[in-house]
């Protein structure tokens, strides 16, 4: 198995269906370090009752603990969607070198969809930005939930 | 003892005295909801290493704990220095209905100084913003913490 962008993308894809099978909106996210995993997450907002539950506050959290260091310097994150703004603000904060997504979230990614925070000046420091890695299996995941998540909503109210 | 803004406030300096004490950067955080303070929180970033250790992320962490929600609508959140992005984006995330400051943070505030995020468009939900509740408590901690530290700093190269 080569350890690619891709590689790494489908492990957070992993992350978004575990999320998906307990009914949460469905993003996952890995953080690596050469070529390592160092932790993963997914989406808990819902199960947890914790606004912060995102999936890369959960990753970066985790890779706080396992590095013993609040820089993740040399780190990447794996993102199945563009990084809302909270954690696009997290990704500044924790050093991390490079953030890959795989599908804008054209309503509140901070990446280039509704801002891009790498155009704000003296941020105390500017991840390099990837997205579109599995772009199309990122965004059908989710698509479909919210799909489900309607047709539901319809039939509850028929 | 009348529960108004400076006294809310003088709660979250007591907080960032907590965190001076413990050689972290003095910021300090209250979340209070109908004039009952619901969580607490002071950075904890050095001490925890942990990149998400801000104050106001500690103390949201345990109001949506505390109210079983991660949703913290009706409340308030008392910071000692203007949030930065990462926390603007989680007091978005969090619904919070209302963000009131004591001293702008010029270099990274996320309320007015280097960005202001209610200017963005798009976002989820926009709390109402106030500042310069016991400004020149909030901002004389933080200034003699950093005057200290250059002290020491020139000290040594000495």
């Amino acid at each position: 198995m080569i350890k690619n962008d891709e590689y790494f993308m489908s492990l957070a894809i992993k992350q978004a269906e575990i999320a998906l099978k307990k009914d949460e909106v469905p993003i996952g996210a890995i953080i690596v370090k050469d070529n390592k995993i160092i932790s993963k997450g997914y989406n808990v907002r819902e199960s947890k009752n914790d606004a912060l539950g995102h999936a890369e506050i959960v990753a970066i959290k985790k890779a706080c603990k396992k590095l013993n260091s609040w820089r993740l310097c040399g780190c990447k994150i794996y993102v199945t969607i563009e990084p809302c703004l909270m954690c696009a603000g997290a990704i500044v904060q924790s050093r991390i070198d490079e953030v890959i997504f795989g599908s804008y979230d054209t309503k509140g990614g901070a990446f280039g969809s509704n801002i891009d925070i790498t155009k704000i000046s003296n941020l105390n420091h500017y991840p390099k930005v990837t997205n579109g890695v599995l772009k199309e299996k990122c965004q059908s995941i989710i698509k479909n939930y919210f799909k489900q998540k309607r047709e539901v909503k319809k039939c509850q109210n028929h």
